[in-house]
């Protein structure tokens, strides 16, 4: 064997045996590229592909039909084969400041970028993101900061009958200080779960940026599993995953609106948090939406911010049918009755202009209307994506506490 | 639009337009699909795909000449396709207990199970895992049993003048308790960061059930970048990643060892530790551990506790010539003989008989020898991988704080 001359790349190099071909010869792959005028090219070496497309958020949505629906899906674009097998992609016009999420899909196959680190998860796939910095990618970025904490705890549930998994960020300072802070509750949609909002909504940069810049106030952000039929992540369960697929009986012994008085015992009797309703708040995308609406409901007396993005406040998850909806219906705006003689701060529903809840969002809002129960509408360009979900947190979160 | 029947499904069905195609149709694949005699099938639909293979660490290792020598890579295995376009490989013997990682690879182009969830991050490339149940898989397992936290924070390290990330798992009850706990610092390789412990090495199941079954004490595990030309992960800095490879000067303010005492001081005024010698403990692997080597002889009276793995105690990772290098080991026996004479409990050295480090190893040893400076050395099987030093983490926890 020959000696080695320096050890630090030899110990690099043994480290990394499943790591990208780029490091054992050839030039490296700078991909993406972002360039100075904001165009960005993306490249991926493969010579022995047929066909190399890439498929991202960045690029015009293609309309998909399924038996639930038409839904929009992020387009794609043609990659060229180039010299030495490198297949290249730029952007025709300039990017505007936003984190996109893409994917290679190589001869039907989807993969991901090796030049790129920057990855996250959304539940069972992994897609490389960027950053194109300005306004609000600037709001999602790593900034040299005071940054708060990211804590994976365990907690007790007593009703569900086990531990299970939640994310909790606290703010700069929490640790050195004596302070008493607000709590929101932050809820992810059916396909997500403790991890998402963390990942896929960068809540720990965009709660940084906005606290260091003096538009939020310092709080803690509570992150939980919303699938009560699941512990954890899939990754991070004792037992077996439940896919939310199907509907059906998600064979959880209660629901999260059922078992969410746990969630705030946990909170308030392991961090230094004011334990009052003008210091609670409750937001959720999607399911999580609706899980806000309806534990808001179920606990009226509780939460004094109320955010509700990209789904109906009153909607059901699990009837079946009209008449088991109408029932579900009548019998939440009794309740919207109670939580609306009980007061709240702010009532904040943000849903995208082609969501495909868009007309379930209006419904609720008109049977809102017709009982006098006030909120504030904000409404978005596009769907039901991760994109607006960021926007709608940056937004939310400077509301809320004040 | 077709009217919704459930909308839980639908709401599933839009938050994962990246995911895997089985969900819009078709037959779902089931990969990794491990048997009830621990033999293990792989599957992947690839319709247009001329070739199909599996690399990972379960295959017989294949040997790799580089300029730097010859080293092991996990071996290969080919698929074949059967039905509707779906490759299969099944292992042709029962696997032994452990965590495997593997990627596929379809005409020469590395990817990523579309059907495994279970995947984790090594710097730049991301692998999909599974575990075979019994010993020591079991221990790498999430079970029902209390869990740690894991933090993700940020510490000052006024030496490099910047904040750093750090990961910290705190053990069970560590929250709800007043007392102290001893701290154990983990050090990563020259290809990781501060996520390699806890995604690679396991670190908070190892721990976790460790301390379950009565095996290891309670202890604070504190796991930093150790690479100090950068602050962080590379999806977690604020400023440009600059990545280990190719070693000359690494441009930054001052070495691990000389800035570890930032966070020492860092643990041990954030957190309810115990602050003397007797409580400490240091050890990593390769560069890791050449570092805990370091760091234990340049503070000669901190750790009672060092354990070096896959690397020799006496190595200079700068050294670029045998001159250079024999006078590093000059110096450095010398630190060690003021070590000897402090005392310390335990200093072991861990290291796999085909490791290219190896006769460093021996080397090392050798010089202590000399000098009478005692240590434990425990040699395992096969090289410088994530198995031997899940192994030495499970191994070495056990005889600490005793």
């Amino acid at each position: 064997m020959k000696k080695v001359t320096i050890l630090l790349v030899t110990l690099f190099m043994c480290s990394i045996t499943f790591a990208q071909q780029a490091l054992w010869g050839g030039e490296p792959i700078v991909s993406p590229e972002i360039h100075d005028d904001n165009t960005v090219t993306f490249r991926l070496r493969s010579p022995k592909a047929v066909k190399v497309e890439i498929t991202g958020d960045f690029l015009a949505p293609q309309k998909v039909e399924t038996d639930f629906g038409t839904f929009d899906v992020p387009g794609t674009a043609q990659l060229k084969e180039g010299a030495n097998g490198v297949w290249e992609y730029t952007t025709p016009e300039p990017l505007a400041s936003e984190l996109y999420s893409y994917t290679f899909i190589v001869d039907g196959q989807r993969m991901n970028d090796p030049a790129n680190v920057d990855m996250i998860r959304d539940v069972a796939s992994i897609t490389n993101i960027f950053i194109i910095p300005g306004n609000p990618g600037d709001l999602y970025s790593v900034k040299d900061i005071p940054h708060g904490t990211v804590a994976r705890r365990w907690y007790d549930s007593p009703t569900l009958k086990e531990q299970r998994r939640i994310t909790i960020y606290t703010p700069p300072g929490y640790e050195n200080s004596k302070e008493t802070y607000p709590v929101f509750y932050l809820l992810h949609g059916s396909g997500g779960d403790e991890e998402a909002w963390i990942a896929l909504g960068r809540t720990a940069q965009i709660l940084d940026n906005l606290i260091a810049q003096g538009k939020a106030k310092p709080m803690i952000v509570v992150m939980p599993n919303g699938h009560t039929q699941n512990v954890a992540a899939p990754t991070e369960s004792f037992r077996q995953y439940k896919p939310a697929m199907g509907g059906g009986p998600r064979e959880a012994v209660a629901s999260m609106e059922d078992s969410f008085g746990d969630i705030i015992k946990f909170v308030e009797s392991n961090y230094r948090v004011k334990k009052d309703k003008a210091n609670r708040a409750i937001a959720g995308l999607s399911m999580g939406g609706m899980h806000s609406a309806a534990i808001s409901a179920q606990y009226p007396n509780t939460f004094n911010y109320i955010g509700v993005f990209s789904a109906p406040p009153i909607a059901s998850m699990m009837a079946r049918n009209d008449s088991e909806r109408a029932k579900y219906a009548e019998e939440f705006v009794k309740k919207l009755e109670v939580q609306k003689k009980n007061g709240y701060k702010l009532y904040w529903i943000a849903c995208g202009d082609t969501d495909f809840l868009y007309q379930g969002v209006i419904d609720s809002m008109k049977k809102m209307d017709e009982i006098g129960f006030n909120y504030t509408y904000r409404e978005s360009g596009e769907g039901h994506i991760w994109k607006n979900w960021r926007i709608y947190l940056s937004e939310f979160a400077p509301m809320l506490f004040k």
